[in-house]
């Protein structure tokens, strides 16, 4: 059993460190937000024993679960299963604190949010289960958001590409990494509710899967869009600029480069980045452009990326064109837009996104039939 | 720097495990408690940092404070200093969790109460300190507690040994382990408060102390009485309730065993034990005093010791006298004695500690010359 930290636990650790930085040291912030789970672990093998089961936590270093050094958002190298295997031997249940591992030098690090699930699929593949449960609050992965959204329905088995494009759009109920862990070793993911008994859905390589155009439609609200208006537009700027980014791990997504103007000696360049990052980049693209002579930076944090995945787009054209369609039908404006073999994205105002979502759901066939 | 949990931490963690079960599996309790130091070092690494130094946090696991497995009460057995070294060499502050360290199956254990006095004191010692100081919430060692005798005067300098006697009388500001260690590699503790620039208490080795024959008055409301009545008084019985006890590390103070009573069939036993190990005790207790066979039990946490500590003892004759002629003066019943070379503990009603501790203070000069 693979536990993650208590409803609000995780925020009220980062709200602690950002009482005292606006950008707090990283690996600090990982031994910090490590505890939600160790308390959660604690707390769970302390409940199974008093209903009369036998039970042991877990932390990452003491199962060894082996990531890089990547603070706040580290990659599992390797998990030695050794302990895992002789806790459940004795008859144990093991209960393992999800979303920490270590590095190589000892520190304590995380997965980023929602590192349990990828803790939870890892395991399943290091021990060779079955099958990975997922309990989560909802009962499965729906075609979109039921929140704004009634007419979403539930998907009953979707492909780890499709779920990996939605998890990385902006659909909560799985990390991204997780899926990227399950589809790699091949660990079939059922996602299911904590609440209920009902089948929920199952996350399964595509054989044998219906290819359906549209599978679902994702948003993601917790992305910014920066503007670098006017930058001089010599070989090597843009380069520069995400590679300082990059380097302190700032994960930039959709980047759209405008045509020179003035005589070719000027661009605008667009690109968003996590709203949880925005203070950072600021600091990091503020003192760039300066050094870089020239340029003015606007942002944005009131957007929302909408996206429409389905492993059907392969085959079939015009899935795109009818995508934009939609949108200005709803008259809404696309001011950003960036695609993959089975997903389209495109960036819109934040006051559009529920109608957006919708105006897609139903566009694209996916309402629940009555 | 070793930083402790902050205020009201601890206590939510335990209350957190008590609301599942009265008596929760004391490895998970630890890996629950430990929490509380693990987020107080990220955020004063991260404070220090905001400030401009340069610092990082440091776990037990990570360090290496090495324990025995004795869960909730740990005694560390070694300290590695290599990652401590090198990262002060490096012009880091480290700042150390306190309260924790791991055993050799790699458990995380805690050592009690007040425990990062200890790590504090134990890293002082392994890295060669000149002095430990340890900033606490009062400005030093009182001759007893100014809330309830307001005559009490903070003592100067005190010896290893008579500190040792107050801590484990219940003076709460320091822990017993501690002063131990203290002791035990000459480390000159700096008792001071975290909120002023006055010196404190001095704990140091007795040379070149005056020796008064009463230093300080101390008190203990946090152990419950325990009186088997009517015992079977059979060689071995009595070992074989402590040795249950001391299986289950459960520490038991004071122990009186009456003389035999019906022709030599019977005994009395009392004892004290932690208010916090009652529930276990109980348990414990009455299945064994099944077994053996006769025999009722009584509890009584209403008690409270007060002690009175002094090197001058050794040398000087009828302080014992002295002390329960006070008690008896102001109508005091004593329920129990207990002696060592420089400390006199008696068991009296809890509603009397208040009286008792400001008679004694009164009666042995240790009031305030104004």
């Amino acid at each position: 059993m693979i536990v993650s930290a208590m409803s609000g636990e995780t925020n009220r650790l980062l709200g602690l460190a950002h009482q005292i930085s606006p950008t707090p040291d990283m690996r600090e912030m990982d031994s910090l937000a490590s505890t939600g789970e160790q308390v959660s672990a604690a707390l769970v093998a302390m409940t199974i024993q008093q209903m009369g089961g036998k039970a042991k936590s877990f932390l990452g270093h003491q199962i060894r679960i082996h990531t890089d050094d990547a603070f706040t958002k580290a990659r599992i190298l390797k998990i030695e299963d050794s302990k895992l295997r002789g806790a459940v031997q004795e008859g144990n249940i093991a209960v393992v604190a999800g979303f920490q591992g270590i590095d190589p030098g000892g520190n304590i690090t995380t997965l980023g949010r929602g590192g349990s699930d990828t803790t939870a699929v890892a395991i399943a593949a290091a021990i060779k289960a079955d099958v990975c449960e997922i309990y989560t609050d909802v009962d499965g992965v729906y075609t979109t958001d039921p929140n704004i959204c009634p007419s979403a329905r539930k998907i009953e088995r979707i492909s780890f590409e499709e779920m990996l494009e939605l998890a990385s759009l902006g659909a909560k109920v799985l990390q991204i990494r997780s899926v990227e862990v399950a589809m790699k070793y091949g660990v079939p993911v059922h996602v299911r509710s904590s609440f209920t008994d009902t089948t929920g859905t199952m996350v399964a390589s595509e054989e044998g899967l219906e290819s359906v155009v549209v599978s679902g439609v994702a948003y993601d609200k917790g992305e910014a869009k920066v503007q670098l208006v006017g930058m001089p537009d010599r070989p090597g700027i843009v380069a520069k600029i995400f590679g300082l980014l990059a380097e302190k791990n700032v994960s930039v997504d959709m980047i759209i480069q405008s045509p020179s103007r003035g005589g070719g000696s000027e661009t605008d360049v667009t690109f968003t980045v996590a709203k949880t990052d925005l203070a950072r980049v600021k600091e990091l693209i503020e003192a760039a452009v300066k050094e870089l002579g020239g340029g003015t930076v606007e942002y944005d944090p009131e957007i929302t990326k909408v996206s429409i995945v389905g492993l059907g787009m392969r085959s079939h054209a015009g899935v795109a064109a009818k995508t934009f369609g939609i949108l200005a039908g709803e008259g809404i404006n696309i001011q950003g837009i960036s695609t993959s073999e089975i997903k389209i994205s495109c960036i819109i105002a934040a006051k559009y996104t529920e109608l957006a979502v919708r105006a897609l759901h139903t566009g694209f066939g996916l309402d629940k039939t009555a």
